[in-house]
């Protein structure tokens, strides 16, 4: 199932739908006219567990592309937000999660050049969040080294507890793709949550894949552009801790729970690694895509103060 | 104003309560008894900004301790939880924001010997938390070296987005207290929320003094015991950045919202800082106090596997 977090036109509550063709079917309102009572919130979706995935699944797919009049609407004619618009918690960001970008940033960066022999693990506050081509703020006052990220999003579905590698997988719900946007002249003594948790610095969307359709989510190609122009470009075959280690060593720990959101990391081609290093700048436009789930487009604008 | 979040002895829920003399007062209860809405959570009662803060103290001191039958308990007869039970997001820790804990921490840890110029911030999940006298869980599975910060925590009030300075504790609803429980060989690349981060290493409480009580937060002194012997004591006058140069700083990118909580760092005496260093491990005993607001008192137990 490909599932959204839109907003009508012609109305202003976010609605939980999923996306059939070109059409949204809001799935609360699909629910009542089949009598099964889904939820109008991504979040509490989630928090009725991988049951309520297998029903949506097979009514919408028992519809045959027609849907009950006034459950479903064009996709052209909502607006997409962040399929969760508002996190219960930090986002988890995973750094030096791909080689060649582990290399580029040791030239840069002040980081290692050896590669992490654990995750590395920092975060992102909710209001990082923005949703689909929603502009990401330049703010020329704190930084002038604003940096792009493209990475897969897996989204927690089921509380995760000292999970083994083995079963990890079972306790996603979904992936989306995330623009872990990085300030890079805000790192204080190496801590990078005023870098990457800035208002706005996590793009997210457009759609959230639930599980049963990426069974390997470490075979999907990521890339980004910026003003059309390809930066980054690679697999997510080449992740040095694959999800289901991600969520089997952060586990060990921190209790992961549904709804929580681990960004996975970011492959080589950042402006910070390149000779000379490039930012972005209002004006520009990142497009960030992963195979698989669809593509975010983002202007860049300066923050209003 | 004291207010605390509490489960009477007969009942499951939690509930928002004034700790007068040696009472809590129900504040939604006693609300009903006034005709005042007040809600029955910490957080809902933030949500309704400085002017519920305002009414509650009035109707409390006008009452000349004597409540309504129904709307008030002994103290003694209620379990106190943390006083935000479950945060809306991670709490923002700072880091290296005392003195002589700067020199400390450059003798033990991976940290610079130079005093920050800008406020080191980190953040602890949600799942961090725990209430007054609940077991903070040591993991012999992922770490050695369990480590004990006493802190004065500040409560956002009022949504804080690039304020000054000037007006920055205008956005604090109340003060609270915070152990900042620390995996020293959990830090993974420099970067410390899996060492901060782990599931209740953010014990909390027992009270929130709501701010109007505590005009000048860099007056406090703040102390720690292990096994009733004292570890640290200081005073917050010997905090680097001050609670509202934090918020003005933080809120210049990232916007603090309602509810959000700042642990504002701890001072020396610290395990990793001594010579030769010490841990806590199941058994131990840690007392933590701040003067003016209460003390906290938490078990170290071997973590149930």
């Amino acid at each position: 199932m490909r599932l959204v977090t839109y907003r009508a036109t012609v109305e202003t509550a976010a609605r939980l739908g999923a996306v059939v063709g070109d059409l949204v079917v809001d799935l609360a309102r699909f629910g009542e006219a089949k009598a099964v009572p889904f939820p109008s919130s991504m979040l509490e979706f989630i928090d009725l567990g991988p049951q309520a995935v297998a029903i949506a699944t097979e009514l919408l797919d028992g519809c045959g592309g027609s849907f009950p009049l006034g459950t479903a609407v064009p996709l052209a004619n909502v607006k997409l937000l962040a399929p969760i618009p508002r996190p219960r918690k930090n986002i988890f960001g995973i750094g030096l999660n791909y080689t060649e970008h582990v290399a580029e940033s040791a030239k840069s960066l002040d980081t290692s050049a050896d590669l992490p022999r654990q995750p590395v693990i920092f975060s992102k506050p909710p209001t990082t969040v923005i949703g689909p081509d929603e502009p990401i703020p330049h703010n020329a006052g704190i930084t002038q080294q604003l940096d792009w990220e493209v990475e897969l999003a897996a989204i927690i579905g089921t509380t995760a507890r000292r999970v083994s590698r083995d079963t990890a997988l079972r306790h996603v719900f979904g992936y989306t793709v995330c623009i872990d946007m990085s300030a890079r002249d805000c790192r204080r003594a190496g801590q990078w949550i005023y870098s990457k948790g800035q208002d706005g610095y996590a793009p997210m969307g457009p759609v959230v894949v639930t599980a049963d359709e990426i069974p390997d989510p470490q075979t999907l190609d990521l890339w980004l552009t910026v003003n059309g122009v390809e930066k980054q470009r690679s697999n997510t075959a080449y992740m040095l801790f694959k999800v289901d280690e991600l969520i089997a060593d952060i586990s060990q720990g921190i209790t992961l729970e549904p709804g929580d959101i681990i960004a996975t990391g970011t492959p080589a081609g950042v402006g910070a690694g390149r000779d000379p290093q490039e930012w972005v700048w209002p004006g520009d436009v990142i497009v960030a895509t992963v195979e698989g789930i669809g593509q975010l487009r983002h202007p860049v604008v300066a923050a209003a103060v």
